[in-house]
């Protein structure tokens, strides 16, 4: 079937070539139209602004957004409510906030256009693994859709079914879920990003005490020098903590178990902020969850003015002078 | 080869299953007859007490023990360092505190025993998929023992293997590892079972939050009802927290999403903690692995003396009378 | 000064109280009647309702609402701003979240309104010992109102002068400050209960230490049995940890070292989950602070969703069935 | 009475000074003879070793050791038992490791002699102020030396009384505390400094979040200046989190805003550690505790090897390159 997509950044583009190894015909734009002459060429139609993607879909159409979520997302909805008929569909794929999908799509209703959002997990692999989808909005749409997500999805694959899932919907065992009514798929991949910080960083903690098994802080008979790169992969076959992440973990330290191409310096994205937001809102206490966003927070500080505190305090109180060392780039080095 | 096995338990008995299979020979012993006596049917010699394996096993002998760490691992080693001759092997595969093997390995070599720590993933499906080994001890010995290491670990199966590891140990990738001297095998395994603490609770909270989605504390137009089994399922696809631990949590969520049939009290076997005292003692920060260890004490308890200290100085400063609640079984319910 | 306060629980009626000492006139209303007659016997002039509090001041009119956060203070301030003269001055001494205080400031300022947050702390002993307070809102506005606050702040009392502040704001010494415009009172306010909660975390966290030196988890040699009341009354005196929340804990304790009254059930208001909001989108981390807002969510359930799916991948990957014990109340006993 | 002091740094030499000022006798050593000179220039004896010391005093005598925790205070002890008679006590009044004291106690038992553990609140105010003492040790010899630690202790002062403690042991209020056997002294202050963590951190957080109101992470519209000296010091009246620790910030602030004097780097000194190793001991979750200790083990690394780890799991995902900037020394500046 047809599609529009708007963004044709890694995500946006990787997509459209799914789709279109699918049979699928894409319409795409970008406002740099590099990314839309190269999928051109791999048989898209690249249209050179929103009016001309609207003129070239059939109705009803289908448009996908793939853009940065917040202001940019926001403006390109609007344009497209003034543009679209009743009954046409825009899909926000990006990772947006899950209450402004509920607030959206009750602004899209009252032109009569149609909101899902989909969240899209897969990463740089999506292309060739496919797409884990968690979609939210009606689900006549989203059966109307069924095409194009089939396609997207990783399929069932060689991974084993699940017990007892039987007159279950079959979807999901293709990796793509309708997860409920609007909100719930931004919902859904927000969470999954959250336990994504937290297996991360359960991973990582465990990776920097097995690094300082030799730290002079242990007396001389306790320290251990152990290979982190070999535990890493001998952990992937047999142990509890077989995973993904573990994989490339894995990969990562049999090229450098140092990791002196990474400062330490690290991002987060949203969805693990408003993970924490949703346990707070909850009630829910989500300490693993909050302690891996906070970590990725410490990472991108020199000092922390928390810090100065403390050692104002303890100036205050017992004369320690805290040392201004200059901080080793690694405590093992 | 020959092994002796002490201890005839789930893990005891399977590992000495899956070595038969390989065609090695086993003589056991428990301090229960009855699972001998099924393993002696299967090809086992089983013996009546520890004087007879040591008599049964030609030198140098190979005694493997998997025994609940403690007291009954410390008595048995005793009553073996009197019973065994110079050049004869214990191994101890059990979840014993690293420190305790680097204590051991040095009273044991007094006598010119050797002595290895092998840490042993698998659980339940160790028979058929083998067990991951995390091993600590004298080059010499790990390499004697290769036989029977190469039979229980999972071998290289159809697991991708990882890019960069051309020259490598490749005991690695058939999922065992000799991780360095005496205490390295336990202290790896320990760390493990740190990771998979907080992965779980990296897991487990966010099905939590997403199970209270229809808060009665979020505004009616934003509260969703969500699909547990179907969320966990669909991650199983794609998505960047695919594992091992969310395949046991779709299986479990299919059987029964409100999983009724667990009471939440959650047991810690000793790991999750040597794993904190060692990040203490390396003063590395491990605020992940130290929540999941934390949350399961508080699992076990009605409420906390803390709980009870906060309600009193809100009493004392605001006069707050905290309502006394039956609480609920389940706070969805 | 003339003052009106809507709202007379008990925070409201003792802040009419206090200002009567001092002289000031106040003009009273409350839904229930009961209250304002009371404060009526002691010279207050109680009216029934908003219109007659609004006829029976003077412009321009200060109007304090001491209300619970939330719904009703906004219809509140709805009535109000339809029967406020352009220059009256509505006060919210609640608990307000303080984005709520910048928008309801840019309301009002359209009909000429003017409005200060003020946060106030001093529970049910601010009659006695005065109120902290933390005001937002226009300068003026908040020196034409200084006799109000002076009168209702602690004053300099016994407490020793802090060094180096001189020619500083004189106020801030009283126990009131003009922290910043709309927003900064409450803003103020809700940091300081973030911290209240930390503080007060950090105690009971020590407390439950110490109640449980004598765990039969520990060697019976290493087993202490302490007494915690007179621990904490010891730390009254010369310690670092001296601070009044300590003062009330000692209190608790010699009443009943083993807090049988309290459930452990501990209640949050509001500003502990604000805290954890601002910090995260200032991406500040802010664990300790987060971990005391998340014990309470905690103790206000019998096990968590997260509990039982730890339980559901324990039961997955070793066959551990965890206990179904019937939990003590209290470990100790 | 007598008591001899070794180690005569600014804890040691102020105990001393605040014995004499009540008349105690005292008898002075340090491996540095300058202090001890000081000291006797006020009216102490100095000596030049143990062994003079021993000879100084009367039986049954009395040594105060003040040193630093570890390898020093073992050898100190060890050489004191070879010199001293039965009947003689040793006094740890440093912050020796609670399960070292009650070692101790055993072995100096054999050869007669008592031992006492000693908390020592007080830093550089305890000799104006008074030290808060925590004891271990037998009641019969806490009770002879009761002039002594009357002598070093604050008194009543003019802290209000806490109703309830009639009947109960009048030294408490005093500030000293007979708390249990030996260990039960260096217990009790170990979990006062783990208190005092969690306090320090708590408040700490708080500050770090108001002096980032201004963040550009946050709408302009929302954006607070805020006065973080005044915020300290209007808190200190009638607020709930009054504390001395409290005191000392807004001195602090006071004094310079931004901390500029400090580096942020925050050191601990063991009983922090302790706390949480008596934690997982008792199986007491102690989450706030701990997270204060973690981040001053975060507070004196450049970047965690944790942080390199989630850096190149990102990239292995997500293709995410984590820029490399110079952190700011301050993220406010």
């Amino acid at each position: 079937m047809q599609l529009g997509m708007v963004g044709l950044g890694r995500m946006g583009a990787n997509i459209v070539r799914r789709l279109m190894r699918s049979g699928h015909e894409c319409v795409v734009y970008d406002r740099n139209p590099e990314p839309g002459r190269q999928l051109a060429a791999d048989g898209a139609t690249a249209v050179a602004d929103l009016a001309a993607m609207v003129a070239s879909l059939q109705a009803p159409r289908h448009i996908w957004l793939m853009l940065p979520a917040g202001a940019i997302t926001e403006a390109t909805i609007a344009e497209f409510a003034a543009l679209l008929s009743p009954g046409d569909v825009l899909i926000d794929g990006g990772n947006a906030f899950w209450k402004d999908d509920i607030r959206r799509a009750g602004e899209l209703a009252h032109k009569g256009l149609a909101y899902l959002d989909v969240g899209t997990s897969g990463g740089v692999w999506g292309l060739e693994r496919g797409y884990c989808l968690m979609i939210g909005g009606p689900e006549d749409v989203v059966k109307r859709m069924d095409p194009i997500f089939a396609a997207l999805a990783p399929g069932a694959g060689d991974i084993p079914p699940t017990p007892g899932r039987d007159g279950r919907d079959p979807r999901v065992e293709q990796g793509y879920l309708h997860a409920g009514p609007n909100g719930a798929g931004h919902f859904v991949k927000m969470i999954h990003n959250g336990i994504e910080y937290g297996m991360m960083q359960a991973i990582a903690e465990g990776f920097d005490i097995l690094r300082h098994a030799d730290s002079p802080q242990l007396a001389p008979e306790l320290r251990l020098d152990l290979d982190v790169a070999d535990i890493a992969e001998v952990w992937r076959r047999g142990s509890v903590i077989t995973s993904w992440l573990l994989d490339l973990t894995s990969t990562a330290l049999a090229a450098d178990e140092d990791l002196t191409g990474y400062s330490g310096y690290v991002d987060d994205s949203g969805e693990g902020r408003w993970t924490v937001q949703a346990a707070v809102e909850e009630a829910v206490p989500a300490e693993v969850l909050t302690a891996a966003l906070y970590t990725r927070f410490r990472s991108r500080q020199d000092h922390t003015f928390a810090e100065k505190v403390l050692s104002a305090m303890r100036k205050g109180f017992g004369g320690h002078v805290e040392p201004k060392p200059a901080l080793p780039k690694d405590p093992k080095a």
